[in-house]
């Protein structure tokens, strides 16, 4: 059964007892819809407990400062940025069939939850709880507003994706109102690097090859820069996008050693090139824009395989 | 004299015969509102003239398919982001005198024209031009909300700084409203490098160094890079910014070779380390978190010498 932020409300209010469910590899936009919730319900004395089977990433530290976990048994569950009961993740597993509430924004959403709100349209998951907590009443805090504004910046890559509507923007004028510390939050998701991130940087930069009249650019990540940068896997975020970045570029390879013979290709391209149709020949696939694949070869033969692979998408 | 966006309003539908003015060295928001400014009166049958220094940047192209450029003797000129008579640049200068109408958003504007509309807390000059062409009743069109949200975003690193408002976002729904092609400007603005800039930051990456349990990062520029790069001034915007984004780092230096013996340093620091201080005692200033000075010794002084200076502000 689907139902609009309006009745959520009505219904959030009825209940206590509450238990908040994040999807696994917990995100900005999961984590500041938990949390902006959390404080909305804690707000009105009611008991509430977030739930997730992961970690939470300390960098998101600022929006758990209000937080004071206990243990109760749960009357209701809510689980919010869920499109699918895989993402529930291990520990959480036994809870898929027995969620009554859904908020989320995804068009794909499995409506596994007894009753969801769904916002296709959202740009983020936290522009429907937005919504959702005005029409409970509550008293936005700046912690609220950080949470929600949290979950805005980072599913839209601060305001700058396709995603973003007029609405997204006049929820965030609102949250800024109610005081989200917005300037620091973004510096700090946005404009600060780790070093491992930017030695990683350092190496790929330097493997980069060009093909084609440049408009093929490819990187490798070998297992070596990643023991000596020190990186971990949220180091790597985002660094296949980068070859793409480059003016002109069509298609941007990025090639991760798994081991000597065996290399994981991300592919790129802009909107006239069907990446995942590149992939499929290698039994990989994916999106329009964004696919991979996995080639079992050593890393000379695989950029030989995929270079070639992609020249006759070029005209 | 100052007046209101409405009074500015009033005062550019009594006239005819426009000539518009953008500082030299024109960035997004200056010919945003030039050009936001120009379709505007245009649409009202006005006789319009944008005038610039410098060249019109050719990333900027998308704003100008508007324009068809007339000779014609103006009545009345209006200067936009213009904060100082010396930013008209050499070609403008006879008309530091004759500016009937200013339209600006900096503090620090000197109130050289006759009349001055000064919004000090706009986080970009465009956010005043979308409330002057609001008051003047015009037409939005999807060119003028492409120029009007060029300059927002531009000047507000997308919506990233502390100078942006509830307003700034009020402001960027409407354009989107109006047709802004905020995701592809904004694609293209941002996530679009040239190849000589991804050079550029693989050479300065090469030139990296820590200092002071990495507190400070170090990166250099040499005229050799710049060569082999193939690299223009545009292509060195930001660099200098790129030490200080490492998580930890409370001082990143650049040291930029202006020739063998002399060479720039430019300094960012975190909030609580006073960079212009730290240049003042090379005959150098600038602002709180950003400043530089000049150095004439050769590199590995220049190095020593600035590395030593910061010690005593890492306390």
């Amino acid at each position: 059964m689907q139902i609009t932020p309006q009745q959520a409300a009505i219904e959030l209010l009825s209940k206590d007892n509450i238990m908040i469910i994040s999807h696994m590899s917990p995100d900005g936009d999961t984590l500041g819809s938990a949390y902006g919730l959390y404080n909305a319900l804690n707000s009105l004395n009611k008991r509430v407990k977030i739930r997730c089977s992961d970690e939470m990433p300390k960098k998101f530290d600022y929006m758990y400062k209000g937080y004071v976990d206990s243990e109760f048994e749960e009357e209701y569950v809510v689980c919010v940025d869920v499109a699918a009961v895989q993402l529930f993740g291990s520990k959480l597993k036994s809870y898929t069939d027995k969620v009554d509430l859904n908020i989320d924004h995804h068009p794909s959403n499995e409506l596994f939850a007894k009753k969801t709100c769904l916002v296709a349209k959202a740009s983020a998951n936290c522009e429907i709880m937005f919504e959702v907590l005005t029409h409970m009443n509550i008293n936005f805090t700046s912690l609220i507003a950080d949470c929600l504004y949290t979950g805005i910046t980072t599913d839209t890559g601060c305001f700058k994706y396709s995603s973003v509507s007029a609405n997204t923007h006049r929820t965030a004028a609102a949250l800024i109102e109610f005081g989200a510390d917005y300037a620091e939050i973004n510096r700090f998701l946005f404009d600060t690097k780790s070093k491992s991130r930017i030695l990683i940087e350092q190496h790929v930069l330097n493997t980069m090859e060009f093909f084609y009249d440049d408009m093929v650019a490819l990187i490798a990540i070998s297992n070596k820069t990643i023991e000596e940068t020190n990186a971990i896997e949220s180091d790597l975020d985002g660094v296949s996008a980068l070859p793409r970045t480059i003016e002109g570029v069509k298609i941007g390879i990025t090639i991760r050693e798994k081991s000597t013979n065996c290399h994981k290709i991300s592919l790129r391209t802009t909107n006239d090139i069907d990446a995942s149709e590149i992939c499929k020949a290698f039994g990989g696939g994916g999106h329009q824009r964004a696919a991979g694949c996995l080639i079992e070869e050593n890393y000379e033969t695989v950029k030989q395989m995929i270079v070639k692979a992609v020249e006759p998408f070029l005209t």
